[in-house]
């Protein structure tokens, strides 16, 4: 996929060498992720939450309860931030000032739009699902139309992105390079630990292979 | 320590079972956790960053680049939102409905204030890298003058804040039992992986046990 312009809102303007503009780069780090932190103001006053998604093309979609402030918000059509971060590491320098992280993250800026088509809302509701385990909406029980109904769903559209990555080691002078200490990066993974089976589980389930061996693609 | 009574604007009002004002509670989830996600307006368009962060008693401390958009604004006082959120696992229930996240999420809302005094940002700044790994300070070299005055430090006052928790099994209707998948949780946990030694580290430095058996408290 081909690069996307910044905007002059998403242009990266700190540590530029780390933007990245290209759409391919953005979708997978929203697909490996499992988490947004949305960002959206009332009264003047930012809140950030944290909450799941799925995407659709050049669309995300998140769900929520049709009573939450969350949702009621916006569905109204306000102004939001959806931020996707990937943690990769602690990059450990032998001096205080570099300190850093390895990370990778999507900072996207439009309007939430109220999701009102009922086909539309099921085929977002399983990208969220879908997003977390693929394999999963066709072995659950879909959704009545009332627990549609209790759910709502936004959709924000993926053209006005930046993305911000950073990697490798650490950057010390080499002045600090006498500093007796050890340097180097910490690795992190979301990892996926012992599964716990649910207490009602029914003889003879078995787990899928995509369940039993989770990891994030 | 004792419950903090919310205000108006963090009290849970969506599955409020979900609520935690306990400060101890608040205060584990903040240590725990490597990165929040700091939310503030600018021209009415809220924006989510990725950052680090120390805890000082009741006082969060984030620090960056003088010159970056975040830190230039955060400094200039304006409401901000804080959020920080531990992915703890996949709910994975029978009916798409019941899906669900373990999560341990705080969000603060308060104003960011910048950090002038030089004692205070010499001690916010360690607290930012002990966070991350507690004992590094004494090992590294600290900042210059120089370095000090290139990072700009704010800090936000953890005064009004909200715990959010979801943990346990998939709360599936009765109905849905026989629903033939699997259903339990996948737990998830963020976990440092083989260390890359930095390419220039001296003969003879050892990897301090902190670091050689990475673990978040």
């Amino acid at each position: 996929m081909s690069a996307q312009a910044p905007s002059a809102r998403t242009r990266v303007r700190t540590k530029p060498d780390r933007a990245r503009y290209e759409r391919d780069i953005q979708y997978a780090i929203l697909d490996e992720a499992l988490l947004c932190h949305i960002a959206f103001a009332v009264d003047g006053q930012p809140y950030a939450i944290p909450t799941t998604y799925g995407r659709i093309g050049d669309q995300l979609y998140v769900h929520g309860a049709s009573a939450s402030r969350l949702l009621r918000t916006l569905a109204g059509g306000v102004p939001v931030c959806v931020t996707v971060t990937l943690l990769d590491g602690l990059v450990l320098a032998r001096s205080a000032r570099m300190h850093s992280m390895n990370y990778r993250s999507v900072v996207i800026l439009g309007t939430a739009t109220a999701v009102i088509d009922r086909a539309e809302r099921l085929t977002a509701l399983r990208a969220v699902i879908e997003h977390a385990v693929p394999g999963r909406w066709r072995e659950i029980r879909p959704p009545t139309d009332r627990e549609l109904n209790e759910t709502a769903i936004v959709r924000v559209p993926l053209d006005e992105a930046s993305a911000k990555v950073r990697h490798g080691p650490a950057l010390d002078l080499q002045a600090d390079l006498t500093q007796p200490c050890w340097a180097g990066v910490v690795p992190l993974a979301l990892t996926a630990q012992p599964l716990i089976p649910d207490a009602r589980l029914a003889d003879g389930i078995r787990v899928p292979d995509e369940i039993a061996h989770y990891t994030r693609p």
